[in-house]
């Protein structure tokens, strides 16, 4: 899309504020600092599609007449999705007022979702064609897309097009042209429900979330050294032992609801399940299979700074390869569809494991010498224990880092930089080395949105929020060495939301409206690359967030409507959306 | 009270863990860090009493017989305490169950509030007694205070005395002796209500919250450049033309109930009105109070980073002396109780002032020369008009750090530090030379809680949370220059919340438990001023913030109990605690 198309867009859909005035607006003065940009519609969608058309003229909707169907008979993810979106299509606790006084040329009759494979497909993969159109014409709308997956997206935009006018009329666009495809295939989040603990419902609403971000991987961070919530059919000791309290686990029952919240919704679930370091929740079940750090000959000895008295997995023990097989085989039972386990291996640190007079004799006895031929040692056989039970393995970078040879076909999931640790070269380097060299590979180093910092961006002539320009600015690609084989390697990228000070107190305002900036560059072309016009339309979709009842924070001063969090009309923690019973 | 005694008490409440675990525990592992400090009984009290001594033995409480009494007859402030108390108590949801089982002498029957004035006081002064006695001995429990001021501290800390076991009974020290007083009379927060509208009953939990960690003054922020959210019944211009919407403000029933909420539980309502700047919304409502800021010749024009458009108002103008007058008046008249008004005068900066002809004129016409003049023209009209009309002033320190005389008597609150302004010295010199001059001082440079930074503070043998080691280590005196007199007019001190990226969404998990770090270091001695044991502590504490429903963030890895956010037995935004009809 050519960038003047893109201005000539931004316009059209500029106009539509002028001519009726909507419930969610915003307002940002600096006095001695502007804000720039330029205002948004309040139904420009988020992430901004490839192309879009759109008239001044409007068309409206009558919740009682207005029909959304399929060409998909019994499709479970296209039935439940209709279903799923009449609430978003008309906010519960808003005003909607019946267009009856208009002629009927201006109100819309009707969506269909065409699938053109015909397939009700059952689980998505990263190579679906995950894009869609949707032309609105007439007073009929059209979604078209390949298979559900790209229909889901489809969907999602559509329902970002329609607004409430100021005189309560459900409206949009009367002519609308979208066609519309992902930039990088592989758009994650990664929550951690080892540091504290998510329940299910706040779990779900961070789905509902990806899915208004058009997200499609939750990676489910499992375990870690603070708990493991994660109930075992085979190992109930793992959460007998390691899960905080009863009270904070995941049944298998809470598991599939999960797994099948996200499918619906096109997104995938891959579980991590870290080993050999983050291992002290395990060890809790069991002690054996962890090493005794020493501190020269005494066993079970923390030296701070380089190791706790126990903290990793015994990479010589058979009864550790005999109890991860039994286990992985579990975990791929139960995110039956999904490939991918991610298997964590990052930040393990050799120390404990070479102060240990067994695992010097282990060394010895089989011509190692260090740390890095006993983690090569443990991912081959963890890879291949994994490759046995027939799934895919994710990894983070360190032990590829470190040197380890991992087989082609492992996916690296790069989160070193300097930034992060000062003596680490910047993740550009570590993404064009991994693609180079055959990898695909999954960024999330820049994106750790666990980091939260108060501030502001202030130049001269503008100022915005620090860390949504921040964000926004990153380009996946920028200082990328590799070719053009290598960039297609980079599949996406996660942002991260580690849980040490994150529980279902803040776990979603922490996460929205701050995820969503991430969100854009992930999906739209990098034309679309204006940090000070994006933070309108941002403020847009973070009220349109609060409508669907997830606590999305602002990033701009301002208001929404009277549907605000804390307000009678909130929607945040209404039984709809909070799936609290 | 004395070191020693001090680890004596720490000591004595830890054994309490060791005979009833509790629902609310905590974990922290870091592999590599260790976590130090004295891990916390499940009901020691936060901010830690002045002098606190406990037995090792239970009593436990009989919700259908417990009776919580007073000596004061229909005295609302008691009477209504009692009853809000109840579900402080027995937390609703939670299983409590019936003491039968034991003997009668270990079950607690009564506390009895005792006022010793015999005084049912309106509304709490600065210069009132704060403080509180608690007995329990054998079987009956006992507040004793000056004033119900004193006794709803006493209340609060009684209630944080109990816990639930592990077998639900609900238990308390059978012995127990605290005398309590505060190190600082005023310890006030700051919510800003213009730059995002707070609704009404996020401010009630707020204010619930501001009762647990015993702060008691709300300074609240109504109105800056961003909305005009307060309904004057003389001006109601001001809302109409200064409020985001018309859902969007606090009408005169919503103003008074807030005051009435924060009364009850003692805690003062202080409402800032600012000017000179941070005006815009008033001038919306009002454009001709405020000064034409000139580029050369040309009228309304920004010169960014020195002065927007329009931005501050005409000191020179008699019509904004009879506005200030008689809206003052209203103000005064609606906090009715309240001697003070904050008339905020920050961050005026004198450039568009001076390059206005009109006010050049006005300058040479008066003998005055720059923007100091000025401010010192307006701040002696306003100040006189605050005189005038029977109120009391609280001001930034702006106008008196630029040179401005201010009469002895009005409270300066010190707000620069070099770590927000790099040019600016520290606040410890600020807070040394208004109080040597004779000012009452109110300090909150150091504690901009909206300033949110993720942070572990790591050394080779410990590990925190990096804002509380922060806050925490902060005392009011450091560096402090003054004499005895001096020390004392440093009254206390406000953390502030400023709402740029702040709402209900956010605001309540945003500042608590970060707030809570500095209400300790506001109330108890200075002695108590170990971060490591500390942390333990509030930990505690935020376990039972969560069960009276207040999202209070975590500081540490771990977990409370079943009611934590998003579970079945979560107390956040349960009717009882959040106030949403």
């Amino acid at each position: 899309m050519s960038h003047t198309l893109h201005f000539f867009i931004s316009i059209v859909l500029c106009f539509v504020i002028g001519i009726h005035r909507v419930q969610s607006e915003i307002t940002y003065i600096e006095a001695r600092y502007p804000l720039r940009g330029t205002p948004s519609a309040p139904n420009a969608p988020w992430p901004q599609p490839q192309y879009l058309n759109a008239s001044l003229d409007l068309t409206y909707i009558d919740p009682d007449f207005f029909i959304v169907y399929s060409n998909l008979r019994n499709c479970d993810i296209t039935d439940k999705a209709i279903e799923r979106y009449q609430p978003l299509f008309y906010p519960p606790k808003l005003t909607i007022r019946s267009p009856d006084t208009f002629d009927d040329s201006r109100v819309l009759i009707s969506v269909l979702i065409e699938i053109r494979s015909k397939k009700c497909d059952v689980y998505p993969d990263l190579h679906d064609d995950q894009s869609y159109n949707i032309t609105i014409e007439n007073a009929y709308g059209k979604i078209t897309a390949e298979n559900v997956w790209g229909a889901l997206n489809g969907l999602e935009t559509f329902s970002q097009l329609l607004f409430i006018t100021e005189d309560d009329y459900l409206a949009i666009n009367a002519s609308v042209t979208i066609r519309d495809w992902p930039r990088f295939p592989y758009r994650g989040l990664l929550l951690d429900s080892s540091r504290h603990f998510l329940p299910v419902p706040i779990l779900k609403q961070q789905i509902d979330a990806m899915s208004y971000n058009k997200y499609n991987v939750f990676h489910w961070h499992l375990s870690d050294d603070q708990s493991w919530p994660f109930v075992s059919k085979k190992f109930p000791q793992l959460t007998e032992k390691g899960a905080f309290s009863p009270d904070h686990v995941y049944t298998p029952e809470d598991v599939q609801d999960i797994i099948e919240h996200a499918r619906l919704r096109g997104i995938r679930t891959i579980p991590e399940f870290d080993s050999p370091g983050h291992v002290a929740a395990l060890g809790r079940a069991f002690p054996e299979f962890l090493t005794d750090c020493y501190n020269g000959s005494t066993p079970n000895q923390a030296i701070y700074s380089k190791h706790a008295a126990r903290e990793i997995i015994d990479v010589t023990k058979d009864e550790v390869y005999k109890f991860m097989k039994e286990f992985l085989q579990e975990v791929k039972d139960t995110f039956k569809y999904e490939p991918y386990i991610h298997l964590g291996m990052d930040e393990v640190t050799p120390a404990c494991w070479l102060s240990n007079p067994n695992i010097q004799k282990f060394l010895k006895d089989n011509n190692m010498t260090n740390g890095t031929d006993l983690m090569t040692h443990y991912s081959n056989k963890i890879l291949g224990i994994a490759k046995s039970i027939g799934a895919k393995s994710m990894v983070w970078q360190d032990p590829w880092d470190d040197g380890v040879k991992l087989p082609l076909g492992t996916v690296i999931g790069i989160w070193k930089d300097t930034s992060l640790l000062p003596d680490s070269p910047p993740w550009s380097y570590f993404l064009s080395k991994a693609t180079s060299e055959g990898y695909d590979t999954v960024l999330s180093a820049p994106f750790y949105l666990n980091m939260i910092k108060y501030g502001k961006y202030e130049t001269n002539d503008s100022v915005m929020n620090l860390e949504f320009f921040h964000w926004y600015n990153i380009d996946l690609f920028a200082n990328f060495t590799g070719d053009d084989a290598a960039r297609k390697r980079l599949i996406g990228a996660e942002t991260t939301l580690w849980g040490e000070f994150v529980d279902g107190t803040n776990s979603l305002s922490r996460l929205w409206v701050r995820a969503s900036g991430v969100a854009e560059r992930l999906w739209s072309s990098i034309d679309v690359n204006n940090p000070e016009d994006a933070q309108f339309r941002l403020d847009v979709h973070r009220c349109r967030m609060l409508r669907r009842g997830i606590p999305a924070a602002p990033i701009l001063n301002g208001y929404c409507g009277p549907y605000e969090a804390g307000m009678k009309q909130s929607m945040v923690n209404d039984p709809i959306f909070s799936y609290i019973d």
